[in-house]
């Protein structure tokens, strides 16, 4: 069984994005905010959309179950209010959670959280509890960014944060850290501002004792964990000279990369110096990069391919990043217990 | 001739940085700030703090010259006032112009800016022009993120940055990317901060058309290039999907990556996706990590070490990266000709 660990609702249709667009533009106007109607989407405009693309990828590619959950750009915190986030959050939620009713076999969620700038993590709680609880949803995207390129929220190892921590390992899931959409000029999203937050919440994790309080609390790092694995000798050095264990030991057990790495050199290096058990597979896929790479014939995405070409990989070792690793963050087999549509 | 391109004055007397500490503290009260006399520093000092450190190192890995800048870290340009940003870094680089006197054959300098957060770049261009004119310095250090952290400073493709570029063109000094301390508490300085200023000025390079209004400017982006090449087909299929012309076409006349990685698989990746003609020798020590590779045995920061077992490189691609390229970058022969000391 391939299991890609990290897709995005990225096919959603228009109406999705319109009626987000008008929600922000009218969030502090109760009166029109109370007016205005969530999108109708049919069962066959998420067909469409799904089948058209991740649900064809998959079958083009050969992975078998993606973890799925709403587009990461949108979530957009610092957009509107704690009111529009938590609305825009359940919205986007009860759509993944419909995809995986529609297609169970193919896709598994994992919640957006209805973060906003400043606002206290437990508020993210109840959401976090309802996707899993009656959506049998298996995870959450955490946001260590909601200001959307500035920064504000106090780091990710902060007591600040411990809540939304305790009711994780309550839940037994797992976190991908994610951000969204930059509104600071000096950051690109998807070309500066993703790979940034990877590194920063690394070397945040490294710099903390979080994992001493929270021993079975797990992270997935995306985009191959940002710079990390390029840098692993500069990070284990850094750790060295703050007279930390090895990053083995110090993090290890708790801290994951996926393979969203557009060319084979980079999962070759990924594979070669992150230890096989903390390598997840995944592609983001249709995500920031949607092209055909003109060096190989193939799509810039499609991580599968340079995964199967490492030679230095056993068969084994291949399993635990398809599928293995996976299962023991996130509660794959969850998904066959959870609730049936109503 | 193996050129190093970048490192900086770390090993500074302590009479230095408690100079830097007053000055800071009272840099709101022009007569305390008048009244704060330079600190005293004696060459036998320079000596003592250079001859322990870089030019050991020098002497011990086999490396001849180092193109040398006052300390990253301490330049923080966030602190205290235009002022006091401006005597501080003209201090440090008359500190690094002793330095080279001292030791002509070891060290040519490059300058710290007087930058300081919101202050037009114009402000920094008299200093520059002292540098290069009065110490045969061979370029500056340009710090994308004044601000320490909060990126508040406009992307360096901005026009607001144009009259720094327009003074290096005339001077044919490059600009190597590199910020100073961060002051957000999101991000630790060496493990965070300085890799992702130097992926997200690399993106902002990508995203612009800088280099068709400046085709000779050149930049280096330090560390590797920060995220950039173990996510090089990201980069290209983000071009790509822009409609932008492939990488080396579109940058790679002006845009240069180091070689401050500190293990051997992060350099061999870098040597296989960036074209050699792109890549400088440059340790950075000493610098942010200072330990010894339990791995391998030596210091973390030898990076001379992992370009010379590179396999697929040849001597000529080794002597593009030791020494060609740096001096098609840098006017390295300008040394030669600078002001003997007054």
């Amino acid at each position: 069984m391939i299991i890609d660990c990290h897709g995005h609702y990225t096919t959603a249709p228009k109406s999705l994005w319109d009626y987000r667009d008008k929600q922000v533009s009218v969030f502090d106007d109760p009166k029109a905010l109370a007016a205005l109607a969530e999108p109708h989407i049919s069962d066959d405009q998420i067909r469409e959309g799904i089948e058209g693309a991740q649900l064809k990828f998959q079958r083009e590619r050969g992975t078998d179950l993606t973890i799925f959950s709403p587009r990461a750009s949108t979530m957009g915190p610092h957009l509107g209010s704690e009111e529009t986030s938590l609305s825009w959050a359940r919205l986007c939620n009860d759509l993944i959670a419909r995809i995986c009713r529609l297609y169970p076999e193919n896709f598994v969620g994992v919640c957006q959280l209805p973060q906003s700038p400043g606002v206290p993590i437990e508020h993210s709680i109840a959401e976090l509890e309802r996707c899993v609880n009656e959506h049998g949803f298996i995870g959450c995207n955490l946001n260590p960014d909601p200001s959307g390129g500035y920064w504000k929220d106090p780091p990710l190892t902060d007591r600040w944060w411990y809540p939304l921590y305790e009711k994780m390992v309550e839940l037994e899931v797992p976190a991908m850290v994610h951000v969204s959409t930059s509104c600071n000029p000096a950051f690109h999203t998807t070309g500066a501002h993703y790979l940034n937050a990877d590194t920063t919440a690394f070397m945040q994790f490294l710099t903390s004792k979080l994992f001493k309080d929270f021993p079975t609390l797990k992270f997935v790092i995306p985009h191959g964990g940002g710079a990390v694995p390029y840098h692993w000798g500069r990070f284990r050095g850094l750790a060295q000279d703050m007279k930390l264990p090895p990053l083995k030991e110090l993090l290890l057990d708790n801290v994951f990369f996926d393979t969203c790495v557009y060319h084979r050199p980079g999962i070759e290096l990924l594979c070669k110096v992150i230890p096989v058990d903390n390598i997840l597979f995944a592609s983001e896929m249709v995500g920031a990069v949607r092209g055909i790479d003109p060096e190989t014939g193939h799509n810039y995405d499609d991580t599968k391919r340079y995964v199967d070409a490492i030679e230095g990989l056993s068969e084994a070792d291949k399993r635990k990043i398809y599928e293995g690793n996976v299962r023991r963050v996130y509660p794959i087999d969850r998904r066959s217990a959870r609730p049936a549509q109503p």
